[in-house]
């Protein structure tokens, strides 16, 4: 990637008249709290009076990670694998949710997953290499690896775009990849590094100090403190491909729903890539991994949903599309108070 | 009403074998948080391994009240009845929401408005009388009115289940009706009145002096403790029914979502009158009304979102209602971690 898509800043001139069509509604003021916000900035970022989230396409960005070799993850690296072929299968919670919530075409992405995927109708071969390399030991990937996860990031949220997602919901799997978020938080949040770990998918207190030791050697390794350098340390491909994925939908002004801390681990290096991308991403919830709310704190971040999800896939994502799609026909379906009062129905 | 409906206590044998399913489930365990509790209650509540959410019937309850008269509210009475004709004509904040989230029917309940309603199709004429009396001045309601009131409420929930609804939502609307809600917090809680009583729809300083000197007015006329007491003196038509509706939906083992402060003071009102509906209640949202947080912790109660909502008419429980419906796909549709590690999928 020698350029990186071009975003423009948001359009704010609406705002005020936004805020004035809800303070208008048929409710007192200001009494649906949160929702009337996410109206505001669901319609600034579509750049409609009459925003949308009827259609959703969830993208499940998937990579191995060098260091689950090392032992990093309580789980083998065959279980991302096998959890791409649950997706494609439509039995993971991911799909379950989506199912549960409606109106959204979940996509896998092969980032960088370690074994060779038969080509399905659901599953979008970007894979950038099997696996990353062990950041212990070595940079996570290549610049023109990191180059490549950008542009096909970018281009598979803007293709999502083309086929009419009014909203791009991220999501992803890839055992270890609490590790590789967890040094991108330390590095760009900046966070002491210690705040930053935490269980991930779960561990032995044994498995806690390994996974901390192996952490520990990758940030030894290199004192780079910029987005692309620090991508390039500590991967993964899926965390890259995703922050491809929100600076190409943000360049499009399509709303980005952000799921738990491996996602927001993307979103800090979108943002950090490109500030300007910031204003078109919406933080879903709060995780119970540790670090998370911290790492929300860094971009001001105060995410709707407070579930102590900590599963990924984009799970908790989809889980706030209701209250998007809330927002928007708050804007779109409520009489106004003046309709009402006059009994014009 | 001379009997109450009769709630059976939740049978709860199946839990341990519900949380061994969740536990199976191809995630790691424990990673879908208050997901996964919300769909052991769910399995409980309907006596099922594979419950649903997938149909759902919000009630809203609308009343008037004495007290509005004496000018509780910054708003007139007229305005419950114009609310009423929005909710028929699709137009609220109430009806965007349930089409947003999908697959809820809106069911408008006239238990005490103070004006003629004309008859329609979604609209179920169970008046108990047009408004309450001045709760500061004399009781709100006679106890005939109260067992009126209750047992309508019931029938209705009854009904509602009868015709498919898989969970019930109650939702309300009363100009008025936060003082009625207050002062039933007060006494049922219980907590010192001052705590109970905010700013409603919204009130200036002085609106705000008027609408506690009525509350102390009312408080000050009776100390009564016990539930059927405390709706009698206190009202409403619309909380009183809405506190028979959870008693008859928990009576044919229906979950009921609650909605904010008003909701919560039925729930409250109806678990007083029979602890064992407790269980059958999903405690939606935490709402903006001062309050609302202690009289959720008197039924210890942590509800699942908090979006600084203060609106009513069910608004915040149909935010949750994607919540239930996932912890119910969580059930039905996740495959194990047995399945998908051997690729039996």
């Amino acid at each position: 990637m020698t350029d990186l898509p071009v975003i423009a800043p948001l359009d704010r001139s609406a705002e005020a008249a936004l805020w004035a069509t809800i303070a208008g509604k048929a409710k007192p003021p200001g009494a649906l709290g949160r929702i009337e916000s996410l109206a505001v900035e669901l319609a600034l970022i579509q750049s409609r009076t009459t925003p949308s989230a009827a259609r959703a396409i969830l993208l499940v960005f998937a990579g191995d990670h060098g260091m689950t070799e090392a032992g990093v993850s309580s789980y083998p690296a065959t279980v991302t694998t096998a959890m791409v072929e649950t997706f494609l299968a439509g039995k993971a919670s991911a799909n379950a949710f989506a199912r549960a919530v409606g109106g959204v075409e979940v996509r896998v992405v092969d980032a960088g997953v370690a074994s060779d995927l038969p080509p399905r109708a659901a599953l979008i071969d970007a894979k950038v290499a099997k696996g990353t390399r062990n950041a212990a030991e070595a940079p996570a990937m290549s610049e023109a690896e990191l180059s490549l996860a950008l542009d096909r990031g970018a281009q598979i949220a803007r293709q999502a775009v083309a086929d009419g997602a009014d909203v791009v919901i991220l999501g992803e799997m890839g055992i270890g990849n609490t590790a590789s978020a967890a040094l991108i938080m330390h590095r760009l949040a900046p966070a002491r590094l210690d705040l930053c770990v935490g269980l991930g998918a779960g561990h032995s207190p044994e498995g806690l100090a390994r996974k901390r030791a192996i952490i520990n050697a990758a940030a030894a390794r290199s004192d780079v403190t910029d987005a692309m350098g620090v991508l390039t340390q500590f991967g993964g491909f899926e965390i890259a491909m995703m922050a491809g994925a929100i600076l190409g939908a943000a360049a499009v002004r399509a709303p980005v729903l952000i799921d738990g801390f491996i996602c927001t681990s993307a979103a800090l290096a979108a943002v950090r890539l490109e500030p300007k991308a910031r204003d078109y991403l919406l933080f879903t919830h709060r995780s119970a991994e540790a670090g998370h709310r911290r790492m929300l704190e860094a971009m001001e971040a105060e995410p709707l949903l407070d579930l102590d999800l900590r599963l990924g896939e984009g799970t908790g994502a989809l889980l706030a599309l209701p209250l998007v799609r809330a927002a928007a026909a708050l804007l779109n379906e409520v009489a106004s108070l003046d309709d009402v009062l006059s009994g014009n129905l």
